[in-house]
Order: C-alpha cells, then sequence, then structure tokens
C-alpha cells in the first residue's frame, strides 16, 4: 500500500518455518506439484479441496495430545476453529458429511498446505504442502487396491526424475498375529512403535527398548530374527513366511502380502523398484493391513518420502458406516527443500520471449507480443524506456531465452530481429510466423 | 481415522463460509484456476506463493479498524500473528524483503486463499481464492502498463467462455484534479468514497451524500454532471476533457487515459470490450491513476468480477524506495458461486477410461490399464468384486466417457471390447493401441 507520509518502516518478516521462494525456486516447486497431480489424475482420482479450517471438534475428534499442542487453535466470535494439520481427517470429514453423493470406492487426490506449529528447525516446517491420494471403499475395498498404490509411487517419482527408488511394503497383520502368536497380544501396539525406529536407532538400542517393555529375552531375540527376514528376496519372504507356523491373522497377512506382489508386477512395477520390508510397521495405530515406505537410493538419509497404508474405517468418529481405505502422503514441501537439485523436471522456459523495441516507439511491440501470444508462445512485452543492454539483462535475469527485437526498419516492414538468448544465434527481420516456429522447436 | 469402539458420532460439519466441493464442480473450479493461471503465464508474470499465516506487525503495517474487525488473528507461543485477508499486503511485504533478488519490472501472479471473518451470509465467503496480477517497477513504470491489463482481463474472461464483457476504465486524477479545481481538494477522499457507490445507490442517493458531506448544491450538479460524461464515446469523452480547462493533475490523467486507451487498443483488445466510464472511481484511496472494474454482460447485478489499478507506492511501510505499481484481482471463489453454470470450458474427461473385468480375474485389467496410462490415457481399473451393471454405474456416476471390458477371450488375446457411453458405440476385441487411437479422437 503506498503511504506519503515518512514513517518508520517496518520489517518485512516472514514467519519461520514457512516457505516463502524466489520466482524460479517457485516454478519448479509448481512444476514438481503439477506433475504429481497429473500422475494422480492419470490413475483416475478426483480433485478436492477441503478448507484449511475447521472446527475443532471435527479435527480433534480423536487426536491425541501431541497434535493438540502443534497446532494453530484459536476462537473467532464463539466458534473454537484450526488449521488443519494433516488431510486425512478433513477426508474423513468430507466422506462422512456427503456420503450419499460420492461414488464408492471414492478416489480422491488433495494437494495443500497443512499446518504444525513446531519448534521451527532446521528442515521442519510449520506451513507445509502435503500430496495425498486415498481411495475409500463402502463396506470393503479390493486388496489389489493395496497393490495400485506402488504402482502410482512408482509413476510420480518417476515423473519427478528418480528412477531409483525403493517402495517397502510389508503387512500389519504379519507383525500383529506373529506376536499375538507369541502372547504379546497387549504389547502389540508399544512393541510396533519401538520397531518402527528400528532403521533409525539401529538393532542394539531397539533390543534396550524391547526389554524396557518387559519383553523376555528369547521373545526379542525371535521378534528381531522374525522382521530382519524381509532382507532377503520377496518371494523367498514370501514362501518363507507361509511355510511358518500361525495364528489366523498371520496367515491372512501372508496372503494378502503375497497378493500385492503379485498385483504389483501386473500393475507393470518393475521388481527393482519394490521389495518386502518386514521392518516397516509404521507408528500410527490406524494401519491395520499394508503398509508403505518409499525411499530414493543416494538419499535414504532423508528418511521416507512417501508413506501409507491400509485402515480398516476412516470416518468411524463421524458416521455409522464402515468405510475402509488405503491412502498415501508426499511431504511436498520437505521433499522440495532436501532435493531442490535432484529433480529432473520439463526445462522449458516460463516465459518464452521477450519483445523489446530499440527506441521508445512501443506500439508495434504490444501488437507483436500480442500476436505471439495468440500462437501460443508465452510473450512479456518490456514496455520501460531503457537501453538496450538493460532490456537484455532483464531477459538473462529472468531466464527467457528468446528476444524479438523490434526498430524502425521491423516495425516498416512487419517482421522482427529475433536472437536466442542460449545461443546467440540471431535471425534478422523474420515474420511473426516464422519466429513462433523457431521459439517452438 | 478408524475407531472400533462404538462412541458417539461427532458431526461432520464445515465452517460457514467456507466452500467445499463435490468432485464434478471441484473439477470445474480447477479447471477455470487452471485458465487464469495459463492466461497469467502467457503475459509473463512469475508465480508466487506467500504463506496464509503472516505477523501480525507486517499484515497491519498500514490495515484500517475494519479489516483488522475481519481478520482471523490469534497468538501462538509469544507470535502474534494472523490469516492473509488479501494477496496484496503479503507482496509487499515480500517485494521489500527481497528488493535486491529480483528483476524489475516485478510481474508476479498469485492464486490462492484468503480469509476474511465476517458475518457470514448469503454469497459471502470467509475463506476465498483470490487470483491477482500486479507489475511493480523500480522507481517508475510505464504508463503501456496500464494499456496491458485491460489485454490480459480480455485474454482470461475470453478463456473462460465470456466474450460479453467490459472493462470500464478511468484514472482518478481525473477526478481528483476536477475536485482540486473546483476547490475542494480536502473533501476529494470522502467525494470519491460516495461517487463509488454512484451505480449502486443511484443518482439520487448519491446527490444526498454529497450534501451530507457539505458541498453545495452548485458544485454537486458540475460534480454529477462531469461524472456522467463516461456514458459517452470513449474518444468523445476524451476529446471532451481535452478541452475542458483544468490544473496539471487534471490534464496529465487526461493524457495518461489517451495513451492507454491507445496502448490497448494496440494490444488488439476489440473496442466492444472496453470503455471509458468516469464513475469508476474504486473506494480504496491507495490508486492513484488508471483504475478497472469489469462487468460480464448479462451479470452486471454481481458487480465487478476483475477491478484494480495504479498505485505510486506498494512497499512504502516496509522499504525506503520508490515502487509503484499496477494490479488487479480475481475473487474466483465469488465468480464460481455466481456464475458456475455460465462457464464455457474445456470439457474433456476428467478421467478419459474405465476398465473393468467380465468375471473375477483383474490380472489383465490392471496390466490393461497400466497399458493405456503409458499412452496418455488417464485409465482408472476397477478393482472390486461386483455386478457388471454397477461397474457401468460407476463409470455413468463419475462421467468417465469409455469403458473397456475384459473377458474370457479379451485376456487371451489381449484385447479389450471397447464402449462409448455417450454414444453407446462398441468395439468388440480391439488392440489397446485401437483403443487410445478412439478415446483420444
Amino acid at each position: 500500500m503506498n503511504t506519503n507520509n515518512k514513517q518508520s518502516i517496518i520489517e518485512p518478516k516472514t514467519l519461520a518455518g514457512f516457505m516463502e521462494l524466489l520466482p524460479s525456486r517457485q516454478i519448479l516447486f509448481n512444476r514438481i506439484v503439477d506433475e504429481v497431480r497429473s500422475s494422480y489424475e492419470s490413475f483416475g482420482f478426483l480433485p478436492l479441496d477441503t478448507p484449511a479450517l475447521e472446527y475443532s471438534s471435527v479435527l480433534f475428534a480423536k487426536a491425541g495430545d501431541e497434535v493438540e499442542k502443534q497446532v494453530y487453535r484459536f476462537t473467532k466470535g464463539d466458534t473454537d476453529m484450526a488449521l488443519r494439520f494433516d488431510l486425512t481427517v478433513p477426508l474423513a470429514k468430507y466422506v462422512a458429511k456427503n456420503y450419499h453423493n460420492l461414488a464408492f470406492p471414492f478416489r480422491r487426490y488433495q494437494i495443500g498446505k497443512v499446518y504444525r506449529g513446531e519448534r521451527p528447525q532446521k528442515g521442519r516446517f510449520r506451513e507445509f504442502y502435503q500430496a495425498d491420494i486415498d481411495i475409500i471403499g463402502d463396506g470393503s475395498l479390493s486388496i489389489l487396491c493395496d497393490a495400485e498404490i506402488p504402482a502410482i509411487i512408482a509413476t510420480v517419482f518417476k515423473k519427478l526424475g528418480f528412477n531409483d527408488f525403493s517402495i517397502l511394503l510389508s503387512n500389519r497383520k504379519i507383525l500383529q498375529g506373529f506376536l499375538s502368536d507369541l502372547g504379546l497380544k497387549e504389547k502389540r501396539a508399544a512393541i510396533s512403535t519401538v520397531l518402527d525406529k528400528l532403521k533409525k536407532i539401529g538393532l542394539e538400542k531397539t533390543e534396550i527398548e524391547l526389554q524396557k517393555l518387559g519383553i523376555k529375552q528369547k521373545d526379542i531375540a525371535k521378534i528381531l530374527s522374525f522382521i530382519v527376514k524381509g532382507l532377503y528376496l520377496k518371494d523367498q519372504v514370501i514362501e518363507s513366511l507361509e511355510n511358518m507356523k500361525g495364528g489366523e491373522e498371520f496367515k491372512q497377512g501372508v496372503q494378502e502380502l503375497k497378493t500385492v506382489v503379485n498385483g504389483i508386477r501386473a500393475f507393470g512395477v518393475s521388481d527393482d523398484n519394490f521389495d518386502i520390508d518386514l521392518t516397516i510397521v509404521r507408528g500410527l495405530d490406524y494401519y491395520t493391513g499394508t503398509v508403505f515406505e518409499t525411499f530414493l537410493t543416494g538419499h535414504e538419509d532423508i528418511g521416507s518420502v512417501c508413506s501409507g497404508g491400509r485402515y480398516d474405517n476412516l470416518a468411524g468418529l463421524y458416521i455409522d458406516k464402515k468405510l475402509p481405505g488405503i491412502g498415501i502422503s508426499i511431504g511436498l514441501t520437505r521433499l522440495f527443500d532436501k532435493l531442490e537439485n535432484d529433480f529432473k523436471l520439463d526445462s522449458s522456459a516460463h516465459t518464452d520471449i521477450l519483445v523489446v523495441s530499440l527506441d521508445d516507439d512501443k506500439s508495434v511491440v504490444l501488437k507483436s507480443a500480442t500476436a505471439l501470444r495468440e500462437q501460443g508462445i508465452k510473450a512479456l512485452a518490456y514496455l520501460e524506456d531503457t537501453k538496450l543492454k538493460n532490456k537484455f539483462k532483464y531477459a538473462e535475469k529472468l531466464q527467457i531465452p528468446f528476444i524479438a527485437i523490434i526498430g524502425e526498419t521491423e516495425r516498416a516492414n512487419g517482421t522482427v530481429t529475433l536472437k536466442n538468448l542460449v545461443t546467440g544465434e540471431q535471425r534478422e527481420q523474420i515474420a511473426i510466423d516464422e519466429a513462433v516456429r523457431i521459439v517452438e522447436s
């Protein structure tokens, strides 16, 4: 806003933990979002855009203390509301609210900002984009959906330029069944939470953590030896699991895992890109079957870049219907923050051409820019009075690959002189159509 | 999240004034956003995505009481913050903060949600999308940018399927100069606020409002007779303004208006789509030159769908630099709410084809869906066990135009039977390539 009176200057600062990019980085970020979106849409997912603010009663229907502490919650008038901390709770609300108007299986994607008021630290964001897909069934949902998810993950990461990655999967029923069969049913959740951290903290610390839970040394040995099975080839793992004795839950988990592995292959995902890993358990207790994590080769240190799994009932808090589903989430802001230089994406220019005049007469600059634009070229008309040198500098700063120069001659005969700023090549006095052809080629 | 214990159901409600769409409407809304974005990009605007939350000290550096009352403001830890109420204040902060890293003129677009905690009423939103562009100069900015803006507005609304619209423009210097010349300099702002409402409240009430400001009847007559000049043809208006006596500011305004009108024509905007209207003054006092409003023919009752103007200094509150600019804003949520059925947009399907099996063997469904997708077709693999009838119903509900059916024969010879659900046409046992050709045609 303008201010005519001289007054004290307010520092133009942005909140810590909120990503705000310069244009060239924003262009790259938007390309990432576009690729994720088109990948999701290619699998027939419908778009959803729920509000960033929701009633606190809706958002915290289930959430634990930890989430509530991190959340931006406030009152306006009589209304207690908060900024969403993920896209799953709003989805559950949405599906319950619109149950009668949706076609099931309901397949939706949502790419949007979520908010967590954590203490800011390097690499942690308080506002960040999540890109989620979920498939929700009405009463039941085919186990083959669990096989489709890795196909989608593979499509997304290939589109983003990552060909080397591992989608690691397991089925929680297997470990849960195994633990129940050991007589540890009551401690399953606590044990899972410990095992979820295995890769981070290592075997030794995991052992200590399990001891703290009061698990007998003999059982600890069994659990650890069981869970590291996943280091073998996937078909061998399945075979070995099939040969194990086990209760109903265990057997069902093994059967599901086998079906999912075959399904993933049928969906065309290369065996190089997915594997069974029984150490994948996911901390959250709402997962009930298949669970996924995804690691980019050479970037394992940043952790899983895409995780999720199968749950029994999405929206039981809001509706008396059984709505099983499966979903995954990509934290785009963090992914971008960590791997900005590793994406291999469409490198076409954000703006194709800068149209400038040699002198102060800009009438033909306006006309030529319009003519280029009508043929699908992204054309920026340079309208300021300045030296030609500065116009070239502007194109360079904005990484615009072509410049069209209009002087007296070009104005008279309706042409432009076209310069490729990357190769230095110049074509004098060419027709607009010819310029379009060159820029497009 | 799942809940196994039966417990009381929480009502899955969405906050009043927050738009949340069913998928088919969301698809349309997203297409609108895509068209606006590609129009803005075709003119060489850079993308920007600032945080939805900002320091209150930054957001309310200038804002008046009215804005502060409407805003979602709260404290987290020691930090006083608020949700943005427009995209202009965040832009001002951004430009001041990144001044040394931006190339001027800085041309940016931003399409994002803004928040106003108004009392909810029909057609008023508390969370809504704005789609803004601004061009910011460093020290100065060519008057031809004011001519480029209508070219952009025209491009956007044509892309959205509206060919009949009027971009009405004026230049605040003209009215301000005229009022100063009448000796009413101190009352200029108050008079402008009244005149801004002229079309809404009519001439009679405007006269009463001006009387309340203590303006003499003689001057009221002069003001009203002056301002309705804009009902004539634009070249006549300019000629008549040029023939009037007036001070420096008045003359400068007339000169600028003339340059802008010629520039708009040079940018290829049809004379049918823009006009001078001296009743356009815009209420906000930061506009200092050209001002715009846009009306869709037949939908004048919804008011201006795209407004904006020229300002002298964007970021004076945050930086000691003169940064003149020009900008416009489209309220997309309101536009969609009012005109949902009037957009004429790309009607291609969100999902091209549903791939189903005649029986329970779905292995080839997965393979075929992948093969279609690899050729650029948006293919949804139907994985549930249900009657064929229900699979067709699903395609209809989602408005998917094609269905590929795979039975025993198709599975054996690697074909699909393709049915066009719009025309009813069916092709039996055709190769995937042939199916791709038909879906794409």
